[in-house]
């Protein structure tokens, strides 16, 4: 079988490109007994909500699914938030750290076209990406909120092949992120799941085309 | 406001009108020590896969998402799982044990249309009832499979609005679970949610009408 040459990489954002540790970190501060519950659940709720919207059809855009999912978990643990610690730790997610391997990564795929394609809207990647040592690494920042369809549905990764004007299998998309790599194998993309914590395949028949350990492997994808 | 008069209660089932603790009972029982963790996950993997199924427009039954959420689970925690510990985890759906007051509001409720309506495919959810002393008790045993779309959809709740011949304003829907309350009152019905484990409201700009601690507190719906 003849493999089409993949033309584009595509990469998800949070804990693929960028680690959301710090995110975590910052609840410990507020809630010092419970940040980690907080965090967690946070980060549970974002998801669901994002998933919970997209089956309702009721949109709305990633930051304020986040902003409702920090209301919830932090309620959720009996503990209340004034508009300052919300402001605080929603602009953690600007803040980010890039993995220690992105940068140079990104390097060397140089004659590739490069992208991210987030769930998270623009208000949120841009300054990310802006204030990160990334800036001017990528062709495109893609956000599910220019076409209103989350992740994982065959709609979002469609966009993604039209602005990047490639064929699905000409996509190399790379996550962290089971559910994303099994929606973008779904929609026909090639995927690689980079599984940093050493988690199990999804259930979901929808193997990945390859596994790595972290970003660097990627060099290696004919 | 005239209130269009309830002619239709329908139920959710598993947290809802059954208890589902003794299938964490049964895993504590195959994986002595992970016993805990495991069903939690595989909780958690039952409704994220339904969702995901339902996003990626990949339909599957949901005995068979309960089976591949289960294999996760056992293989996130480093655990093999045979065909008989399977089986045996799997059956215990089907013998789930009502909550003690559920016989008794059913019966207080003859005079009104009574439904159940689970994401459950009929090959979990006729045997569950029929098993328990609440066979007999409802109308109508209504599954999600039957219509292929899953709850929180708009077009699951509509197909019960269609099957019991009522208008949405007509039915009160019951569960425990946040995000069903959120779908059902997205699509049209009268909610209520029962909130056994006291927790927040979701963040969904969709709230119920009304919060009970158990199903007792129904017979005061008007």
């Amino acid at each position: 079988m003849t493999q089409n040459p993949t033309k584009a990489f595509v990469f998800d954002v949070y804990g693929t490109l960028f680690d959301v540790y710090s995110v975590a970190d910052k609840c410990n501060q507020y809630f010092p007994e419970k940040g980690e519950q907080i965090s967690k659940t946070w980060r549970e709720k974002q998801l669901e909500y994002t998933n919970l919207r997209q089956i309702m059809g009721n949109y709305k855009n990633f930051y304020s699914i986040t902003k409702d999912a920090l209301h919830f978990a932090v309620r959720k643990y009996g503990e209340e938030i004034n508009e300052k610690a919300e402001n605080e730790l929603l602009k953690e997610y600007l803040y980010l750290t890039p993995y220690s391997e992105v940068k140079e990564v990104l390097n060397q795929l140089k004659n590739k076209k490069l992208a991210v394609f987030s769930n998270g809207s623009h208000d949120m990647l841009d300054p990310l990406i802006e204030k990160s040592e990334l800036s001017g690494e990528f062709d495109q920042i893609i956000s599910a909120d220019e076409v209103k369809h989350f992740k994982p549905t065959i709609e979002s990764y469609h966009y993604v092949s039209q602005i990047l004007e490639v064929k699905p299998e000409e996509v190399l998309f790379i996550s962290s992120n089971g559910w994303d790599i099994s929606g973008a194998k779904n929609y026909g993309f090639q995927t690689a799941w980079i599984n940093r914590q050493n988690l199990p395949t999804e259930e979901l028949n929808l193997e990945p085309n390859i596994i790595y350990q972290d970003l660097s492997d990627i060099l290696e994808w004919k």
